[in-house]
């Protein structure tokens, strides 16, 4: 099945203690389409200036991403700078250049118009809606957000969370956001206003999914070599829902859940629009969850998407055994 | 098999936003041994002021705990007043009065001497190293310390991380005791001064386990009703500690690498003391950890030990399970 993602595109002056790069390739979008093109077909939409390197474009053509939904408009591409201290965790930001970003807005290409997988990547939620009002009847629906627009839109971006049937956010922005210190409590709020799956991210900690009736704690990959965690979040996102894609074509229990979400016990949402999404077997969601923490884990071991972009599907494979490795123990048998 | 504890006995009066306690047991022998004490029997070596409570010694008592080895001396009992925030991760310390702790002089009763399993809870490094000397060839030794000894006994705190089997510390000490900001730099560097396992603990986040060949990712147990963070990283090596002495009564592979450790392919140390964990299936380990987790999980759960003290094994087996469901996912079986 094919994934669309609508997010930004930028060019990012970074430094962290292990290095720094200046304009290099970034943007919640890039870096997710960089992660989950190894699953599945990615359609983009998103928007760069007339300065945008032509190699980035051909690049992302190259790696089968389709850029119909690009636009090149006049003006620069955005531009964010940022610094990390030895906590890697939280970001400073020096300097963000919205420029073309500004008067984004995003059009859907015809052909994306039956996306079934869709991800709204970290951007203003009235373009996150605007986006997801073009698409027709979309099968399942993942987006993120930042403190910024916590701030500045929560009604808006309440709507797209209502709308949202898996929504990603960082631990700190959960909190925020429901004015709750607890995360259990934090999360059941979210999921009281009408996502399925909530999935707190924790950086070096990794991840917490809950859902109704379930958590689902995934760890970070301990790494020696660590450079920059930029783009980690979209990485983690492009890998569950390249994932889900992926499976969603090949996978009979996906299929139906996917069916039964649109023609069964739907939920009638203020919206009028009717979505469920009506499986009950978690297996995919966590193996997604690891999927994205393994895209996470090479997203950080340098500087841009470049680890992400080459990946081999061993490393993909050998990485996530290494998550499996990592995190098993064996049931209780014995003793009390 | 039997496991010993030298560490503190304490009375807390602690403040967190969830409530408060005045003059509660506390104290890192306390906790250890109310965790441990649900998997093996226990020695407790402490010490107590004249004040202390009569009702506690009893509890010690009809909990099973043997209090051959706690002293009471002239003087008060010791004191710690500490405060959290909603971050539980930071103990603020308003005050520590050492009182009876100053003169301790920590003596083995003569029927602990042979005590298979050893646990030097966080003291001073020089009373740690003074009860490990009155030990007759300790099966698995572990100990835990804090950033007061890392600031102010280096010298003698890295002779005790020397002697042990198991080093169980914060993530933040971690990094202290290394100069090292990089976990898995920071933990080669301890591991490479002789001890098999490291544990880091990470408050809210759980516990990473690193050996010189591998790594484990323990979560903590999302909690909804979390009151006071005091005493989990005690809670935590109870659990592990006790697991381990249990399943060292019954399980053969474990008896062969506590045997191997003393007769075959011994270590020497700097001491001359012969020693090698032996074991290469970190089975018994890992699940130790877990159940380390399980203990922490329910020490949060009320100010003072109260929580631990009376949970029904029932409690124990099903909080186990809980964390294989909240762990668990499939192989990737297609695919990349």
């Amino acid at each position: 099945m094919s994934l669309l993602v609508v997010g930004s595109i930028a060019l990012d002056t970074i430094k962290t203690p292990f290095g720094q790069v200046k304009e290099g390739l970034g943007g919640s979008a890039t870096y997710f389409s960089m992660a989950a093109r190894h699953l599945t077909d990615v359609n983009l939409v998103a928007v760069v200036g007339q300065d945008f390197p032509e190699e980035y474009i051909n690049m992302f053509q190259d790696k089968g991403i389709d850029i119909t939904g690009l636009q090149t408009a006049k003006g620069k591409t955005f531009r964010w700078i940022g610094e990390y201290g030895f906590d890697l965790n939280d970001a400073q930001t020096i300097d963000t250049q919205l420029n073309v970003f500004r008067d984004f807005n995003p059009k859907l290409p015809p052909k994306y118009m039956y996306s079934e997988f869709v991800f709204l990547a970290n951007i203003d939620p009235d373009l996150q809606r605007q986006i997801l009002d073009q698409v027709e009847s979309p099968g399942l629906v993942a987006c993120d957000t930042m403190n910024y627009w916590i701030e500045n839109k929560p009604d808006s971006l309440r709507a797209v969370i209502r709308r949202a049937d898996i929504v990603t956010i960082n631990e700190s922005e959960a909190r925020q956001l429901t004015k709750e210190p607890n995360l259990v409590k934090a999360s059941k709020k979210i999921l009281s206003w009408g996502p399925r799956i909530l999935i707190i991210k924790r950086g070096e900690y990794g991840v917490l999914m809950f859902s109704n009736d379930s958590v689902f704690s995934a760890p970070a990959y301990p790494l020696e070599e660590l450079y920059d965690p930029t783009g980690a979040g979209d990485s983690f996102a492009g890998g569950l829902m390249g994932f889900l894609a992926n499976i969603g074509k090949s996978d009979e229990t996906l299929m139906n859940f996917r069916f039964a979400k649109r023609y069964e016990n739907t939920l009638i949402r203020h919206s009028g629009e009717s979505r469920n999404l009506g499986f009950t077997d978690e297996t995919a969601i966590r193996k997604g969850i690891i999927m994205g923490s393994v895209m996470a884990s090479f997203c950080v071991e340098a500087f841009t998407p470049k680890r992400l972009i080459d990946l081999k599907p061993k490393e993909i494979k050998d990485r996530f055994s290494e998550f499996k490795k990592l995190t098993f123990f064996e049931d209780l048998t014995e003793i009390v």
